[in-house]
């Protein structure tokens, strides 16, 4: 395990300095690659799904080769972060700025889907990072046969398969003199058990519960539009809304617009007495279903949605509805979420849709990045200082 | 402990928005305060300094109330970060942008220096944080007569004094759901055992082993004054120059001026056949050493310098003379250092020069922080979505 991580450091340092153009054809060449070996990456995905997996798996394990072609060239046409210069002062004795340089070695971990291993590739490569790639024992053929069609396109070591199972995760999280930072990304509890055993930063999110406050002066059409779209476009997402909180002033009318939904409601007792629907445990208020469900509470503030958002919330992406913008102002600055949005959809917390191309992950840390992680975010930077024999004395 | 920390995070809360203007009173009237309670922490520090303290220590450990009521004056002063919009994107579909935000709750663990107590305390609630401090326990009594005289000036437990010894320290270090950032500062034992016992992210530096490089194409009479600024100007520091790399081509000329800087030379064996100086051995070439002391290599070529930074430098700052514009761009690039110098000396590398205002602390780590930290390294980001009924689908 030391000498793939040794590799992949020295790796890192080739490709530090390497021109975008040579990075951008090199993407290139690997989704034509992986096109070419069609048949084998089918067939070891085939393997893989004739194994004993659950149904719900065998779904993400399934690979799309053009899918994932098509992920890869976008990549190579996303601007790259590295040597961007940012905050130059050329006022001062000397020049000076900050520089955007690559972060070094980057380790995923994950699981059953297949198209994290050519993303993850693509991106850490293009943002100049050398990568050691974790992927779940279901998806081991599948993996293999991905980085047997990418491998001869990319430099030596660039992208590397880990194996050894969880001993071999487990050593690699303490080598915090060769990697510089680990992705996990998967169900709540990988990424607990990585939190748990890294040296290294991490950067993570575990849940996405997040909420719809429907405001006393919310337009009500809108709330509705916003919260179906927010829970039922696509339910399985961690931008997906989980909590429903009314004010109490519109709950009356609003509540009996949610049997349109379709979805299995779960409420307070004053819900409860405006709407019939299943009982709200003190659980359900920290779920994160990933389904067809919804908590529903009605408050009698917005300082009352705002405490049980920070209460039960994972602080990663929470809505409001309203037509007052005072009221808007006091949410957006008091919710303490990676996303905050006011009349629009959760859904919209996605790197895609905030123009940073393909997702590297999304953050619920506090620091070095937060929410939607594009490109840029698997940076650092240096402080360049370019004197004419400046001394501080 | 658990207390504490949650009764910090409780004041994180509300601090999140309080207002500028509100923080700058506050923090002046601190600086009146610590004026006024200019006896008792006289008293109190004279009561450390009687105890048994090594002369080094007793020097850091001397209070200079004026200095620290000035500190926090200049703090009032700095712009607040807090609120700050980044990356606005205002010609999509709905309003998209990143808004600078408090990162919570800050532990900095430090040693004897208590000018660390108050320039952290107002660093940290200028930026919306709340703080513990832990201090050194040879400076007990001037932290509390301090913490005296500024708590009746702050919100409540936005400031709080930690003690508790070292089992209290490792006990706050796994309380990743209250606390957000840990940092330390003072020696690299005290760094490397909160490093090793966190589970909360730490922004930290080990060691400041600088180097300055001299080409063969330097301006000779340049490279002497850079050097000296370098190493001598306050050789205690760590951005202090700790090795000479020198050209081959220019180390007949330029090593017989080192006689002139008083420091104490360690070369390796071609320094030594040009100049008489000590042997330096293979731990020299790690070593911080903090005193007029100079480790000096002949190299045969600038990828010769750029590998022995590489394999023995602590990415801290380093610095090249030279005037060809490419081998200096070599080395600006290839040099993996948080700081890195061209025609400059190493002693620049300081946030007061860079224009950051009092310094937070230098990083080496590579995430959210690099090279010295300003107020704004003490805030993070949310992003912010204001819409009119925006949805995904």
């Amino acid at each position: 395990m030391r000498a793939i991580a040794e590799r992949a450091k020295a790796a890192a340092r080739r490709l530090r300095t390497l021109p975008t153009s040579e990075k951008n054809a090199a993407l290139r060449a690997v989704a034509a690659a992986l096109r070419a070996a069609r048949g084998p990456i089918v067939e070891a995905n085939r393997a893989d799904l004739s194994a004993d997996v659950p149904p719900a798996k065998k779904d993400r394990l399934r690979i799309d080769v053009e899918g994932v072609a098509k992920g890869v060239e976008s990549v190579a046409a996303l601007p790259d972060p590295v040597g961007r210069v940012e905050e130059a002062r050329p006022e001062g004795p000397f020049l000076l700025y900050k520089q955007r340089v690559p972060i070094g070695v980057v380790l995923f971990v994950y699981e059953a889907r297949p198209n994290v291993t050519t993303d993850a590739a693509a991106l850490c490569f293009k943002s100049g990072n050398a990568v050691l790639l974790k992927g779940g024992a279901e998806a081991r053929r599948t993996n293999e046969a991905l980085l047997a069609a990418m491998g001869p396109c990319l430099p030596q070591d660039a992208v590397q398969l880990v194996g050894g199972g969880h001993e071999g995760v487990a050593e690699l999280l303490t080598m915090d003199d060769l990697i510089d930072l680990v992705i996990p990304r998967g169900g709540e509890s990988l990424i607990r058990a990585v939190a748990e055993k890294s040296r290294i930063p991490v950067i993570k999110h575990y849940r996405g519960n997040c909420h719809v406050y429907v405001d006393a002066e919310a337009d009500l059409d809108m709330a509705e539009r916003v919260l179906r779209d927010a829970k039922c476009q696509r339910p399985a997402t961690c931008n997906a809304a989980e909590k429903l909180l009314v004010h109490e002033r519109v709950a009356a009318q609003f509540l009996p617009r949610l049997a349109g939904l379709g979805v299995e409601l779960r409420g307070d007792t004053r819900a409860r007495a405006l709407v019939p629907m299943k009982s709200a445990t003190e659980e359900d208020w920290y779920e994160e279903y990933l389904d067809l469900v919804l908590g529903v509470k009605v408050v009698g503030s917005l300082e009352e949605a705002i405490g049980h958002i920070e209460r039960y919330g994972s602080h990663h992406t929470d809505a409001i509805v309203t037509r007052d913008e005072r009221t808007a102002r006091r949410f957006l600055a008091e919710v303490d979420s990676a996303t905050v949005l006011w009349n629009a959809s959760t859904r919209l917390a996605d790197g895609g849709v905030f123009g940073l191309g393909v997702e590297v992950g999304i953050s619920t840390d506090r620091l070095h990045a937060r929410g939607p992680m594009g490109l840029a975010e698997l940076t650092t930077y240096k402080w360049v200082v370019e004197g004419n024999g400046d001394l501080r004395s």
